[in-house]
């Protein structure tokens, strides 16, 4: 196949059936598939089939594999032998999209503004991954065939930690053979700076119990004679920071790999408005660990934050009970070489033996995975920096992420492949956040960039 | 009026209408007059009217008095001339009924299992102030008067801090002029020992937001770069004690007045068994300011408690978001002669003193009330140690108790009258809490304490 004849055609296919491409994502957007929330069982469902049928429509073939959990939909086309295979990674599920009262206009009901689409997972990641779906069946309408054989994985546990991704990799290794993976799950640098991610941040997730008194008590009649879950839970997340922001975990800094003085002045290089990500975010003042920049802070810093708590009486006005329980989501954000595994278990030690008399500590620890750094100078890496470039008309700059993928260290641990990051959209389009968005513009320039990858491809492995 | 041929007709009445009286009082609480709950307005309005319609049954006058919240009830028999006035006071709204999922018959569906009434509101405060009106009855209605006159002030903010009653006690100083208050809204000190309760812990409650990010961040894009909210608020909340559990408000024990030796040494002498005390609250271990003794701690001795704290991902599953705002309702219990708007203004400094960077603190004041103790010597609490005597068969310990009832300070500071606290309840009849109970044979027993104080108010002023 000669890639310089048979691009205008997949180009020209891109840009006549781009407003199809975009009708098909609302329709995938409409469903709630929200993976942590049982009650969407069947949505989640719906949006596996409807990523299977849509996979079929590109011209590959493709099927629901069962998991204990929810399905992963597989995907190949497979007619290229002696090329190389690249396997394409997302994720049809979305996180939830509460507080609902904070959208513009409801989160399963994709509506376009200008030029962005507006629903959760319009970016993260039904819209990012779609984007592959797409370039797959313009090559296949148009030449025929792939300069490369491709594989699909996308799985629907991805915002709950992917449990069962691991086992499906372990028992369909043959299957998922490749010789790079790719995902589309990051961002771009800033609007007009495409970006190659080739490091991630790792994470560590549990949820914190205190169980008090068997039930709500008068604040009045047994207020300073029994321990206050709600009191005894904000001394413990206290604990976790000292006075300065640093985390005081044992052990959290002993094996971080520190930023060499080249990365900090490549990160330093990059464009960087402090104010502007102060004034997108509607802080008014940075905060974080002292001695680091907000970008180091963000991509190459370890964190711990709680995600989420609950105790006691939370309605309108005042309620004078002590609580009978309190309940924290806490998330820690990790970096080259930390542990989550080790530092899941010295978190719940330091909380336990910080647990005051009378309550009684619940420990849930939700999943982990190690943050990952490539190498920038790779062929493949040289490839995808082509494609990208001609598709979005820059050079895309080497950054690295402060959000996690955990697939892409199984990948690495499972298949032995490593993983291109091209992330399509911007880190300022709300994922996991009310009104997430993603900019039309990019939804087709990523297609591109994604069609021109294929052709790419050959020549890096 | 000669009160030992009267007493037994009106104790001959009360015994005849025992279960009326039981039917009366489910009426009113199936009424879910939740003075916290703007949903429920119309229910308070509804629990006013039933109160006053029972006045009138009974044979006082009685009217709605309109304020800015909820109504007030005003009923009056003011037919013995030179003889002394009693002022019932008592409140018809009640607490938020929540957790619902704990209740094991419904909040607002009066079921009666072992001899006790399930419901809110059954002790705290419709079940113990019904008994005021019943025994006003009998005595009307057998005898044709009383032996003193009697008012009723029955309001419906209690649980949310008497915003207007003493607007209330101010226009209407006149007509409420009497000699002594009686409330029953606190407990016996234990079954078969029935008590007078001579002080009241005092109550100084707001609530605190921290605002940060415009919007849920996502944790992993955005986490170590700008202040968490939730992990602010836990520190915030921290700070509020020492390790030895000392409450740490500037200036927070510098007027409180130290119990005397005599004192402890009554609370000392009170039968009290510890691990019951924790066995009937589900802990396993005491909990409190070192050097006390838990009735000391519960009081005496001044608090500092969370009761409900809210923010960022509160349902099923993780959610890796950095939250955009929580929320924490803080009381404290306070002892003489504590100064509960000082103590608030310190304590809201005291945390936007700390209020890291980036984060916009509100303080919401919510109200307070000093502590109050009265003299356990009077000639009126003589009168009712009488009274309570012969209807519970057991002299009245004289004790103090941990909640705050603001509006006894109230009628010391606008009346100038001391106020008997009658409690016919148990501290075990999970007042605030799910499953609140009342034992039908302290709603009767209270009934004919009450009619029997009448007669025995008479000598007392």
């Amino acid at each position: 196949m000669d890639a310089s004849q048979a691009l205008p055609q997949v180009e020209s296919f891109l840009q006549q059936h781009a407003d199809r491409f975009v009708d098909e994502l609302k329709d995938l957007l409409r469903i709630p598939s929200v993976s942590a929330d049982s009650r969407h069982r069947d949505d989640v469902r719906q949006a596996a089939n409807y990523v299977k049928e849509r996979l079929e429509a590109a011209g590959l073939t493709a099927e629901l594999v069962e998991t204990a959990g929810h399905p992963i939909v597989y995907g190949e086309w497979t007619g290229a032998p002696g090329a190389p295979t690249a396997l394409v990674y997302g994720h049809y599920d979305v996180q939830p999209p509460d507080p609902l009262d904070r959208w513009e206009t409801p989160p399963f009901e994709p509506t376009v503004r200008d030029g962005r689409i507006y629903a959760r997972g319009a970016t993260d990641d039904k819209g990012q991954m779609y984007t592959h779906i797409k370039s797959v069946e313009a090559w296949l309408q148009t030449v025929g065939q792939l300069p490369v054989n491709v594989k699909f994985v996308i799985e629907g546990e991805e915002e709950v930690g992917s449990d069962n991704l691991d086992r499906f990799l372990e028992e369909q290794k043959e299957r998922c053979r490749c010789d790079i993976v790719v995902v589309s799950d990051t961002s771009q640098y800033a609007p007009g700076i495409p970006a190659i991610t080739y490091g991630l941040r790792g994470i560590m997730a549990c949820e914190v119990t205190l169980h008090g008194p068997s039930q709500d008590l008068h604040s009045g009649v047994f207020g300073g004679a029994v321990a206050n879950p709600a009191n005894a839970m904000s001394r413990l997340i206290a604990s976790l920071h000292d006075d300065e922001g640093r985390v005081t975990i044992p052990g959290f800094y002993d094996d971080v790999v520190p930023l060499t003085p080249e990365e900090r002045q490549g990160f330093a290089d990059l464009p960087f408005d402090e104010q502007e990500f102060l004034d997108g975010v509607g802080m008014t003042a940075p905060f974080g660990e002292p001695g680091y920049s907000t970008l180091e802070r963000r991509w190459a810093r370890p964190t711990c934050d709680v995600n989420g708590m609950i105790s006691g009486y939370t309605g309108e006005g005042p309620k004078t009970i002590v609580p009978h329980y309190a309940t924290a989501k806490i998330t820690c954000r990790l970096v080259p070489d930390q542990d989550a595994q080790q530092l899941t278990e010295n978190l719940r030690r330091h909380l336990e033996e910080q647990c005051p008399p009378g309550l009684r500590m619940e420990f849930q620890d939700y999943h982990g995975c190690p943050a990952i750094v490539s190498d920038p100078t790779s062929a493949a890496m040289d490839a995808a920096r082509r494609a990208i470039a001609t598709a979005f008309g820059n050079d895309p700059v080497m950054i690295r992420e402060g959000g996690s993928i955990p697939v892409v260290s199984t990948f690495r641990d499972k298949l032995g492949v490593d993983t291109l990051l091209l992330g399509w959209g911007q880190n300022t389009d709300n994922l996991h956040s009310p009104n997430e968005h993603f900019r039309l513009e990019d939804f087709h320039r990523g297609t591109r960039a994604s069609a021109r990858l294929w052709a790419e491809l050959v020549s890096s492995t």
